[in-house]
């Protein structure tokens, strides 16, 4: 795929993602600051090979309204770790009991489940240490700062994620119907994808106007990453996934395919992919990372 | 015990305790926003009968400085809300596995385990939501609301209060120094204790030697609060502390007691108050109550 200035989307997401891994390592408490062992689980699931989808809708929006990506990165990595403690908690044994994501062990087949939840709880932490850093902190730039750092909060939190994931327990066992379905994941994964886009945005000085633009891309690529998961799930390989095929199914989760079948499942996905390119129209070039973006959450499963 | 206002520890603490209780209920999550058995677990540990300490203390301070202790009500509620986490974390069976808090029962004893690791990660999210509430910020002191945003998130985590509750779990079954101990405790209690009472002088506008001085303040009173809980612990009648007597050395875990005797143990205690209490010597009537709630820490097990 080619974008309009000639760089690969796959040189680009390689490009940023190496921006990113290089500051989390910068930015990540430093291993005198507490005990080694929680450093040592905080890194084992923070560097365990990531897309770095969340930080690189950051940056790309930073870059969208005509930022600098790079000034934004602090939140970028904020956003990743809240990620990362989110999966961690979720492959728990009161959760998911998942034994293997992106084919490691999950932090609590290494460290114990009480190490694990401490991990969690310590990039969750962190996250919001790293958003209100001094040194993040510009005097003309306090107040948006602040703003992020409530709308990151609130898509983290009982009305988004915590909320999606609360759904998803609940919903273990039993068919659960299609508009419960995507309000589970416009929670659990939407409003994250969303608020990564729209942080990015604000910090970059977008207008109400385009940050509310941004917003409606960024719900719309969480419920289409969502679908191609489920999608992958059934069709994928375990290799690809890190985790066995059609294990959602064999928890008793409700998946999009198992509700609408595959066919309406990928053409549901085709619209939201579509719909969210159509929200960047009135953006230039400097979106067409943005719109890539969308496009390859598609075609990674064909 | 009379303050030179006239009003007893007792009635200050109930009136304010009344005003924080008030408050919580005002800044909780609304039940719309997310599933409803979330909000329950979340209110069942919020609202068990904690003294509110921490935002009392946070009330206090502000109020030792000159400020008016209602205006910075949303940041004291929201060091109850990370007390409550850590809380319900902490009792959990991959850590404490305590059955009973406060003679009720614990969170993942009423609601499972999946749904407690949530209700903590709700309460540590929202936390920083409501520190970062617009409606809390004004124009002139959006730089102080980070401030004290990072100072939390630093007490919270790695070096503080995550770091604390790792150093707890590798301590079980091994008799530990004095010196790893005292960490220990810094880490757990002490660092959220300090920062309750900076957070609240900074937000009143404290001067940096203010704020220093109460910091030391608060990481004595932090220090003298666990070692009267593990005199307590030993002493007390478990109807007291909510829970069985003598549950920590159950679960092998070195006390001061079990290190220094008690006799040497009561002499730290009162030590730590003295000090404590001699920090404030600076400040005026204004400081009656952050003078005694130092006393009162040492006086409850009396």
């Amino acid at each position: 795929m080619q974008s309009e200035n000639g760089t690969t989307l796959e040189t680009y997401l390689a490009e940023r993602k190496a921006l990113i891994d290089a500051a989390l390592e910068r930015f990540l408490p430093k291993a005198e600051d507490g005990p080694e062992i929680i450093h040592q689980a905080v890194r084992h699931s923070l560097f365990a090979g990531g897309k770095r989808l969340r930080p690189i809708l950051c940056v790309a929006a930073a870059e969208a309204v005509g930022g600098d990506g790079q000034e934004f990165i602090s939140c970028a990595c904020a956003l990743e770790m809240i990620h990362t403690y989110s999966l961690i908690h979720d492959d728990l044994p009161a959760m998911d009991n998942d034994d293997y994501r992106r084919g490691m062990p999950t932090s609590h087949r290494v460290f114990g489940e009480g190490i694990a939840i401490l991990a969690g709880d310590a990039l969750l932490t962190e996250a919001f240490h790293l958003l209100s850093c001094p040194e993040f902190t510009r005097d003309d730039n306090t107040e948006k700062r602040l703003q992020v750092i409530n709308l990151i909060a609130r898509a983290a939190g009982t009305a988004g994620m915590v909320g999606g994931q609360v759904m998803d327990l609940q919903g273990e066992g039993k068919t659960v119907a299609l508009e419960t379905l995507e309000d589970m994941h416009r929670r659990k994964t939407g409003a994250m994808l969303a608020v990564s886009v729209v942080s990015g945005a604000i910090l970059a000085g977008a207008t109400a106007a385009q940050t509310a633009v941004l917003s409606r891309y960024g719900q719309d690529i969480g419920l289409a990453f969502q679908i191609a998961d489920d999608i992958l799930n059934v069709t994928g390989d375990s290799a690809l996934m890190g985790k066995g095929t059609g294990s959602d199914l064999s928890r008793g989760k409700t998946t999009f395919p198992a509700l609408m079948g595959l066919e309406v499942s990928r053409n549901r996905l085709a619209e939201l992919v579509e719909r969210a390119a159509a929200h960047l129209a009135g953006f230039d070039h400097r979106a067409e990372p943005l719109r890539q973006i969308a496009r390859y959450i598609m075609e990674r499963n064909r």
